[in-house]
């Protein structure tokens, strides 16, 4: 007679097909946070996951709004109060799309190629949102209960730096109070199985270089009127020495040196080394390499990157203009005890200091998240090595992750509890024209995560 | 009893309305010659011309196609063999209008406030067309003929630098054939009167620089990953230093030194000048003076001035990419004995030095035309002088000129025949948002030119 997880694989399998109909449905809705012309597919994209929440079994499903995009709650609470309670964490926006013309299929037109779904937000991060829920249908569908209570947390602001997080987190900390977090926003890949124990910090900033008060012909003022696309061009090509190092003062002065075991471990697992990678990444070579190696680059060292410039004339062909504005965006990566507002303020005044009698130079900071470290040891990740010993023969490595997951920050600051990652498949060109999900990797994680909620209901009995 | 000079100008004055009018017709029409989507509206706008030269009795009449726009061509040769030929020159394409948020009324709806008709190429350069046609109705309306032989030619490839001009000059050089061309791409401000002398040459030319094959996320990819922003940060912050001198080597050995009495006489009647000017400039300061004063650096020195920055995202918010590639538009200003195919090289050598093992650098040379020279002295330039005299009570001053007409050096190679400015109003915000023509210079200068076709009979008689 088969175990309950047994069944449950089972039932996820014998709904192959149906699920991904699902998940199709699910990333056809266009939940690009970071642009206002989305926000109502945001909202009719929450509806519609509250709707299969409720539809599957957990309770209480509804849209919890904040002064961006709303947050979606439900909750399972009916494992008894000897067994843990674990909180859900993933995100149901995606990043914009652009540029359109670069996607071999629509964005918003899920396509299956090879095995692998195209789609934005395919592999960041619907399918975390997906991933968890068909984990519940397939347990609640054949033993009618959860092995743990559970809350589940889809945020609709990730992409934009989580602005809503602190308030929303603040003022519903019982709600949200739970002996452990597993973060869905990471991945799952069986032939490189990895564990994230730490994410950067991140600061988001727009710069506008402010010249002459409207557009000025080039042929009657070049040479006497500044033109603020050079000043960007200084301010820009200042940033990084030749080795790629950040020129801000005291940028680094917080980042400190990893020990040498952590040095070794990184070496020999971090997967982003070697020809073989830079083909994959679609680069001809690695950049940075005088500064560190490539995995301390990647996770352990602070970036500072221009995302986009705009100014002056972009159409076909030339205008001969000296435009009077032009601005640009800015991510930073932090690491270790690295203060967002510090390091923000560090940016301003060396951005600032570019000002002059010719130039006016404004720094807006949109967004601050801090670095994040992950739970080293301890119950729910023994659960979650479990889970991959269940599934692939071996436990997972723990990687540091370069990217940033802002509302963990929060998590860990307002409610004290250890996070770990559950991630739900694996893919490529998250946040570029053809991202994907490989659909085998998918409904693998489905069945770990099968076994997680199962292991976790003993490892922190 | 009137002269034939007065009854044109009394025609001219009793027809003002219906002249405004049917110059509003034509300002309607969007003959952004740059960009492909006007396609239909450059030749529907040359159409419409064409009528309008039959209708007040000029000949062979007719539209001359080109690889891009067309030219358009007409005559009247009945002033007898002993009358001079003139060619009269002017364009019918604009700028384009972006950003369009900025003009106070639609820029192809004309609109008068306060004696200023604001429409894009109501000042730059329909005026020129416009004005002239006028000025043969109210001369052929009251004597019936012209005082010379008169060609007219209106380009429609101005504003992209005429790249259909070499071939076309070529092909027509008996159709072409003149005494003198009146060049009709400039203003008349009685206030200020002025005839320039010089043009400057151009270059335009684009860069692109590309990196990974696709877009990367910068929180995996940040500090690992050359991004094609930093590059373009680089490049466009080298091109010059803090005084505002362009650092490509070599870039001034052709520019040579004004003598004192040029020098002297610029700075007499330069008008871009002071505070006040900086203010109608809409700057706080000029720049560059540790160069050279500011009429030498704005027409008699050459200048690099970057039009247009494209790369990464640009929409509201942000988004954490760094882009596969980016390009920026560039446009340098020529003088003297700088050879535009040389700069180029030198231009693109510079450029191409930046490229590296992370990131290729390409560039595209759009346009070339050479700096020119035009009459200092003869019986075309008299003729328009005395045509001030009798409208202002006094004599134009001779100054260079900042921007470009690149035809002009076409015309001066290939038909060796002297050019002399005639132009038609004087207005402001020429390739900006919110242009205009002040309506009564415009008029004016209608009269201005019924006494200079006049005088040319005379002077070239």
């Amino acid at each position: 007679m088969s175990s309950p997880i047994e069944k449950a694989i089972e039932h996820a399998r014998a709904n192959r097909d149906q699920y991904l109909a699902g998940y199709h449905d699910l990333l056809r809705i266009p939940s690009v946070s970071t642009d206002p012309a989305y926000k109502a597919d945001l909202e009719r994209c929450a509806d519609w996951i509250v709707a299969e929440m409720t539809r599957i079994g957990l309770k209480n499903c509804r849209k919890m709004p904040t002064d961006g995009h709303s947050m979606i709650y439900g909750e399972w609470l009916e494992a008894g109060d000897d067994k843990p309670t674990v909180l859900v964490y993933s995100h149901y926006d995606v990043q914009p799309v652009d540029p359109l013309d670069l996607w071999q299929t629509p964005p918003f037109e899920p396509t299956v190629r090879d095995g692998k779904l195209y789609a934005r937000g395919s592999s960041d991060n619907k399918n975390g949102v997906w991933g968890n829920l068909k984990t519940f249908e397939s347990i609640l569908a054949t033993e009618g209960r959860l092995p743990v209570n559970v809350k589940v947390l889809f945020e609709g602001e990730e992409e934009t730096a989580s602005p809503s997080a602190a308030p929303f987190v603040n003022a519903n900390r019982e709600l949200l109070r739970a002996d452990a977090l597993m973060m869905s926003d990471s991945g799952f890949d069986p032939d490189n199985p990895v564990i994230g124990y730490t994410a950067r910090g991140i600061i988001s900033a727009e710069v506008v270089v402010r010249g002459p008060d409207h557009d000025l012909h080039s042929g009657g003022y070049g040479g006497v009127v500044h033109n603020p696309l050079h000043m960007v061009g200084k301010i820009i090509g200042s940033f990084h020495d030749e080795a790629g190092r950040v020129q801000i003062p005291d940028y680094y002065d917080q980042v400190g040196q990893l020990d040498d075991d952590e040095l070794a471990q990184m070496m020999a697992t971090y997967k982003i080394t070697g020809p073989e990678y830079e083909a994959k990444s679609g680069v001809e070579h690695f950049w940075g390499e005088s500064i560190a190696s490539i995995p301390e680059r990647a996770t352990a060292l602070p970036t500072l990157d221009v995302n986009g410039i705009t100014g002056g004339y972009q159409g076909p062909g030339m205008k001969t203009v000296i435009p009077s504005e032009t601005s640009f965006k800015v991510t930073m990566r932090l690491v270790a005890d690295q203060d967002p507002a510090a390091i923000a303020q560090l940016f301003t005044d060396y951005v600032q200091g570019f000002a002059c009698d010719t130039m006016s130079v404004e720094v807006n900071i949109l967004d601050t998240a801090w670095p994040v470290l992950m739970a080293e040891d301890g119950p729910s990740l023994e659960a979650a090595q479990r889970a991959f010993e269940a599934i692939i023969g071996r436990r997972a490595r723990r990687i540091r992750i370069g990217g940033s997951i802002p509302i963990l920050g929060m998590f860990q600051r307002e409610l004290a509890i250890p996070i770990t990652p559950l991630g739900f498949g694996s893919g490529e060109n998250i946040h570029s024209p053809n991202e994907y999900l490989n659909l085998d990797h998918f409904f693998l994680s489905i069945e770990k995560a099968i076994h997680c909620y199962y292991y976790l209901a003993e490892t922190m009995g």
